[in-house]
């Protein structure tokens, strides 16, 4: 199973900590670029995460591997431009939400196409955000993994094997739900945490005693709002009924504080705590 | 400044990272502690979080300093029961919350006390979980230090100062108010975020995709809920406050995404996002 050259098509965290992992494991590979900013591929080119800037999808078309680590709404124009290409070529996509991409790849290229979610990331963006273990030990859930080639099966196994990733099988319908839960939700939670915070008078004041707790509660408070834009459009209805969810459990909990039902309150956190036997 | 004996009620978390953190300052200590589980008093003998056990809080009136770090309404317990100290004693209590506990110290015993919040901690418990960076660099809140006799307050910024924290003086109703933003309301999401997760049918399937981020918001749901109880209890009224204006926040998300209002969306996260340039 050789794999020579990879094209990568949005060079920021992802994409480029994609090309220093799979440095680690071998010096074999030729790392190709696309990316329409061109301080992105100045500095992707200056870190050594590609060997060669390229300025269309056209010219990715002979490598063995395409990955697309662009926001989920350019996967989906991407995978419309593509057009004919090696039946050898294996594409994977990293995007947040996958039933509206597994469904939108084009009948003739959907054996190319390996759909995958890596559950992982940073609050941070771009190339100089990318470092080697950023998919070390970490899940990727690849999806419809039926409508994908056994070709391209075998070689995004080869590639999430290199990056030593546990892989994990699931239809896209399902990832999506659960990804809402787990992943897509919280986000919003962060968001609404950082804004309910500096909505406050004096909020020099608050967070000057801010700690662990809220740091890492806002932290995903910070991340890009063009990707999460997307994401929440994507995965809208999830979205809703997870946040729904989430709602029903906050407004128990202060109606417990409201009414002052500090026992059923307790169990309520203990409830809660069962987490730390799972997770 | 002189202190020789420190004696701590609580050999959890706080008192025993306490204790290990003036060790790596000074071998001259000696530490007295007072705790009603016999596994921990045990466990703080052994790992010489402290040198003595002691049965009553009558055996600790001869230390230089007492530290309470015991769950907030312990603290306003044991406030009552101290009863006649030495006018050389400063007690310091380590409570979340601080409104009640400083109006509920006797008069009498005013000025011994200096009431604390040390803006750290984590979601771990017990004395082993003491580390001896724990308070390290970290902000601790002092209030109404007006209450507090000279002495007394120049021995908890000697204290703190041997701890390398940053002090910061407020009113403990400010206090109170600001550390419900920042502490205590995103505990309360954390408990129903764990809830609203574990409510699902499919849980196991859901956490096994869980990543930085759904770790980062969840990790304060494993905090105990008999410390936490007694937080959300003493600091009702800001608690309800602070989870009312989460819930606006949330719902204003949730309603654009409902209404497909994408570029007020994205507005909304870059307020979010501006937490990233004072914090």
């Amino acid at each position: 199973m050789q794999i020579e050259t990879i094209g990568i098509v949005g060079l920021g965290l992802m994409g480029g900590s994609l090309s220093l992992g799979l440095q680690q494991y071998s010096n074999r590979f030729r790392f190709i670029g696309l990316d329409h900013n061109p301080k992105h591929t100045q500095e992707a080119l200056e870190l050594g995460i590609v060997d060669e800037i390229v300025e269309t999808l056209e010219d990715l078309k002979e490598c063995d591997i395409i990955i697309l680590t662009v926001p989920v709404d350019g996967i989906i124009a991407l995978s419309q431009e593509f057009g004919v290409v090696n039946p050898m070529c294996t594409i994977i996509d990293f995007g947040s939400t996958k039933a509206k991409i597994s469904n939108a790849i084009p009948a003739t290229l959907r054996p190319n196409f390996v759909t995958a979610h890596p559950m992982t990331g940073t609050e941070k963006f771009g190339p100089l955000a990318a470092f080697a273990t950023l998919y070390q030990n970490k899940v990727v859930v690849v999806c419809d993994i039926q409508m994908s080639g056994s070709h391209q099966q075998s070689i995004a196994k080869t590639l999430f094997e290199m990056l030593e990733m546990r892989v994990i099988y699931m239809d896209a319908f399902e990832h999506d739900r659960h990804a809402a839960y787990i992943s897509h939700m919280p986000h919003a939670l962060s968001y609404a945490l950082a804004n309910a915070v500096m909505k406050q008078e004096d909020v020099q004041s608050i967070l000057a005693l801010a700690g662990g707790g809220f740091r890492d509660m806002s932290r995903i408070a910070k991340s890009s709002p063009h990707m999460w834009e997307d994401i929440f459009r994507q995965n809208r209805t999830n979205m809703i009924e997870a946040i729904e969810s989430f709602e029903q459990e906050l407004k128990k909990c202060r109606i417990m504080v409201e009414n002052q039902e500090w026992e059923k309150l307790n169990l309520w956190m203990q409830e809660a705590n069962r987490l730390h036997d799972i997770l």
